[in-house]
């Protein structure tokens, strides 16, 4: 192999480890912004989605994402891909379909069966992240053809798994005490440090997320790769300190927990348009997805009502569909405000809703399927006894007494 | 240096750096499947494997292993190795080395004499793990003549390690309050999100553990690598679902620890045909390796009776064994299910056998001069109280009144 | 860009991603050694040393530090940079420049003031560090001019963050209860494990802090930084074990807190001469590292009575400052014990004394203001209760019921 394609290959590489470990990112969040009683299960659910991802991508789902493409709606499946000289790409993809799944995981966390869980990670896998990821990162889907550009992925992977999140969680429904008398109660987390350590995680994840899906580094990528780990990091970086401020006025403290969904905030929203915006783009568009992540989580808690325990819906798929669009206004070519017209805003809003109606109407399907088949929740008992001990026979801090 | 030469450099160097990190994924697994009173203790064994191991192979152990053959048995030693353009081969060397010893670690845990502990950890890095490595990764050593193939060290690290922790164990005894009336009593571990955290590591770890045992990435190497990432991701991800699955079936409830050993288990299990198997095979090999683990784990603790906390045991020693063995069945090139005969198989059993008796052997005898001179365990009531008071004075959790 | 640059600018985008993880590594270490009420305090401190100072690096810090020198003290400021061709290097940076601020941290934990503290913050990314580093790193600063040598920032960066770390320490006062009756009191870290896990990613991290100082990996630098690699973790690796053994022998116990701080005072001390100094040199930079940090903290402690509950005073700036020193004995080309006479010794000192005086003075100056204007400190109340309820409104371990 030529001396440049080796780079390139190296890089991708090293950057599919990066996105392999934002899984240990997920489950630290998932598991620090939930109660004590349910941290094996959450573990389990994604060590999963990593586990049942990897073989599922593998044995179908990455020839349907990007197989020959089928009337630019579907690649052609094939069983266990085994293209020598292809295995890095596998890999990359692979990590990053593991990805999208398990934004649902946090979602409906503390109150859903883990084998209900475990095959609807398996369609998403196999069924509805390959399929719209096909549209988009396969040269010859649909919405490539139009234009639409999401560069890593906060529409293909995030929204996504975000807008999945949106439905399973309402068709789930919220957590025993969640709602009481139309009040949304707060049920907190059980360890900020976990949360904090994972957020610490998903951010270094993310460095291989966004600059490895430039695919290459050799030659004029080089310059590209650096480009988008600065807008990557200022936008994260914008969506902390935003979201700290804005809760500090709001609540009258600063708020950690939305301080940390700022900056992955911040990191979700620039994915779309990491490569296409300049330095202070992506710092304002880091403060937009602050901003928004923070009302957003609130209009799903308070008006919604929908019970997300670690606000999944609003980090991926609501700043995921904001951040698309924002590559329509500051594209530095093509954008809005840099005299491109409202032409590459219109794609993106295409692209946005028509993955995200995707996305929720195929859950809805498949989830009320499963939900007549074998049920989606636990039992009441065992939601309040807690999922560790009646799924997983076991307490995960034996130890140290609780008093809840 | 050329640029090729440089690519291979910075590979192995970036994938010692991973394997480094291990270390932290040792701890963590070990903390969290061994009960709290004992947590400053196993981080201060693991630290040390990484420290003393890092001094003592720079010191002498590198040569041991990578020096000038004599007699195909052992490398000439020479001191204080300062070899300007090897130094990116010690660096990797160093921290596998640190991986073998560690091993042993969460096998003796919660009984075993600190001080005794660092000299067996500083025998270990500088007279058993580089000897039987001399046999097969210096290139005279006489397993590798025979034509004995473990690319990464399912043998010459993790079966090692996993031997020398069976004789350890054994000797050491079990931990009070383990076996009563013949039975064997579950002792909790107190933290399985540490656990889970800790496997999330290794595998990220694993990642430089074997395709960066390529020692290259220019040319040729370039898809080796690429294709090493995939067996071992796949074969990681088989053994936690088969894991999974084959405990839900026999317990009634989805094991936790058992999932998280299955995916440690897959990956020790592809470690010595990371380079020369499929992806089928490498799944196969993972499905085998998460099975043989549970069975494996189950025998030594309720038939032989020997007390592994974490079940280091079974996991690097017999599914490194079973691993090492398997790349005679399902090597493309030379294996039996290839038209390979039996030729590789048996060379592999011979491998096997020499390194798993020099493993146990050098430590029975080690090990037994060290009981004899100053002990192996602490006292009852230091193990009772804990190791943490009594080794090093400290409360590991001051505020979380336990109730054990 | 030619193959050659591509690979120069990719070791330095990797080496930069792992400093950014150091980040997750200084806040495991200050939660883990202080108490569990003042948990989100310390994140989000240090959440926002990283997110602050990535902001104002990138607004105007690199600028003051790298731009054209006048008069070779301060660099010419420009706003936001966007410098296409630049942007691995800010990032690199920046990263450095998040470390430092954050070191100070863990010096005046668990009583100042968070808006106090994100002001001081931001003051240190914009104003003290980048100056002094100019001194040094910018090719036109006085320093450089001198011959003064810190490859890759013990004093620019950790004896810096050390030094501004005492005058704070001073300033803010010891917490309520760590003097009592002129006698020091321990005041214990609540979790041993994130304080291990913490060390261990930090000294991850300075895999690609030390080694990424060299700025390329291309030809020549290829051997530079694989010998990099191995002096910095040989220094690691012998402060740790010194360290244990010195406490070992003095209390009698082998002392976790100071043998992972031995860890890091091994790493801070020869990341001046990482480059500069053989193996053997860093064997001995790190024995002496690890004897001075013990005593150093001692003294700190009992002597000045200054309260610094991580060890980060003694860790970075007394370390930082002995670890400069020593590059004038060890360097082989130049130092005392190479032939090199007195010359580089005395260019040293004067490095370490006028870094020393400019971060001690600017942070008395700065800090004298921010009490004057806003206070230090928070209320006794507030301290007694912890930060987490009265700056943050929340419990970080809700469900755990604490004795203290």
């Amino acid at each position: 192999m030529e001396t440049d394609a080796v780079l390139d290959l190296m890089w991708i590489v090293v950057c599919g480890i990066l996105v392999f470990f934002m899984q240990a990112g997920f489950t630290l969040v998932e598991v620090g912004f939930t109660r004590a009683k349910n941290t094996s299960n959450i573990i389990m659910k994604n060590l999963m989605d990593l586990s049942v991802g990897s073989l599922a991508f593998w044995a179908i789902g990455y020839t349907i994402m990007y197989g020959d493409s089928i009337g630019s709606f579907i690649g052609t499946p094939s069983l266990f891909y085994d293209v020598r000289d292809d295995m890095h790409n596998l890999f990359f993809q692979t990590v990053f379909c593991a990805t999208a799944a398990t934004i649902v995981s946090g979602a409906v966390a503390e109150r859903t069966k883990f084998s209900t869980y475990l095959i609807f990670s398996l369609l998403m896998t196999t069924v509805i992240y390959p399929i719209s990821g096909h549209w988009v990162w396969q040269g010859d889907g649909w919405l490539t053809s139009l234009g639409f550009i999401d560069f890593a992925g906060s529409t293909v992977v995030h929204s996504v798994g975000g807008w999945a999140a949106l439905v399973a969680a309402a068709l789930v429904g919220p957590r025993i005490g969640k709602y009481t008398d139309g009040k949304s109660n707060a049920l907190p987390g059980h360890n900020m440090l976990y949360g904090a350590l994972g957020v610490f995680i998903l951010w270094l994840g993310w460095f291989g997320f966004n600059p490895g899906s430039e695919l290459a580094i050799s030659g004029d990528s080089a310059n590209n790769v650096a480009g988008i780990v600065i807008t990557t990091n200022l936008a994260a970086a914008a969506g902390a300190v935003v979201a700290l401020f804005l809760t500090w006025i709001r609540y009258g403290k600063a708020d950690i927990s939305m301080t940390l969904n700022g900056a992955l905030a911040g990191l979700v929203g620039i994915t779309a348009g990491c490569a296409a915006v300049d330095p202070m783009g992506a710092f304002i568009i880091g403060i937009v997805s602050g901003i928004v992540v923070v009302f957003s989580i609130e209009f799903v808690d308070k008006v919604l009502k929908i019970d997300d325990p670690v606000g999944a819906i609003s980090v991926h798929g609501v700043v995921g569909a904001v951040g698309t669009l924002l590559v329509g206004v500051f594209a530095t070519d093509g954008g809005l405000l840099y005299g491109g017209g409202f032409g590459q805003l219109g794609v993106q809003a295409i692209g946005v809703v028509s993955i995200g109606g995707w996305a929720m109407i195929t859950t809805f399907i498949l989830l009320s399927i499963l939900k007549a088949v074998m049920g989606l929740r636990v039992t009441e008992k065992e939601e309040l006894e807690g999922l560790d001990i009646h799924e997983h026979g076991i307490d995960s801090y034996p130890e140290f007494g609780r008093d809840k």
